[in-house]
């Protein structure tokens, strides 16, 4: 992250959202999840965590302007979920759909199945493509069951060092790749 | 897999399971989970069906003889679950673990969740690493709540053609690791 502290790497995120998203629209991908930040997360000093939600709030903001139809999912029960996210809990627009995971948590994800049958997330639905930024080859707990048939791409540049060819590397790889879907 | 057909090629993947079990043995590694087949892949013809049903049961008998504390876990409700394999979905034995997934399917096991408020695979804890030979970059449906954290290691080569310095190459990636669990 160019040295830069953490705290201060989180505002230098929103603008890369933007530049996928625009990509995202000019390859006809009609929806894409973008992990913000978890419950787990919101453990961090209060410094990051500010940041972290300040810059969520930014991208939410600057998605809608961009004409998105902006879903956000996450535990709104808890104290750590921005009130000022609350509008974008339900969808709005006839954008590219674009599912903002905020305080967001495997665990209360999947307790939807226990108690109602559903999945929290059940508006996602099954994911064609994970693309992660920064080296790691994991999913961290995102979205877990509508990821058993996504392929993984890795980029070993950290997210705030975003490029577009990033996003065209994966798109090329992924044309590569047979989808069986489990057959 | 050596131009060979796939029937042929299940039959090829019983040994290198067991020098697999040998090499983990060796790394003092307690437990591992083998995905053997699919709910879904029980659509393919019958000739490939019989082969891999063999395959894990003659890897199950070689486990059960190299001292593996085997547990077997699927629907057995379904005419694909090998009867050979009943007596081991409770767990013998006091050596390594041995989690091998026969006619497994992860709708199969979350359906548990809204059932009884529990996975139909609890008894197989978090995975640390996930290895995938042949090339695939996903998970197809194994064990999604238990991966959620896990490593993704990818080796190109068949599954089949399994090398121990595979397994070598892949402990030496996961010790470069850092394990957040989500933190």
């Amino acid at each position: 992250m160019r040295g830069l502290g953490r705290e201060t790497g989180y505002a230098h995120g929103v603008e890369p959202g933007l530049l996928l998203m625009g990509a995202c629209r000019s390859f006809g991908i009609p929806e894409i999840s973008v992990y913000g930040f978890t419950k787990d997360n919101t453990k961090r000093p209060a410094v990051q965590k500010q940041a972290f939600s300040a810059a969520c709030i930014a991208f939410a903001e600057a998605a809608l302007h961009q004409g998105a139809a902006l879903l956000v999912i996450g535990d709104t029960a808890s104290a750590q979920f921005p009130q000022e996210l609350r509008p974008y809990c339900t969808r709005q627009g006839n954008g590219l759909k674009v599912n903002l995971l905020v305080n967001y948590g495997w665990e209360w994800d999947i307790e939807g199945l226990r108690l109602s049958g559903r999945l929290r997330s059940q508006e996602v639905p099954r994911l064609d493509l994970v693309m992660r930024w920064g080296g790691g080859r994991r999913l961290s707990g995102f979205l877990p069951i509508q990821s058993v048939y996504a392929d993984f791409f890795v980029v070993e540049d950290y997210w705030p060092d975003f490029r577009l060819d990033h996003f065209h590397q994966a798109m090329r790889w992924y044309q590569r790749q047979d989808r069986t879907l489990g057959g």
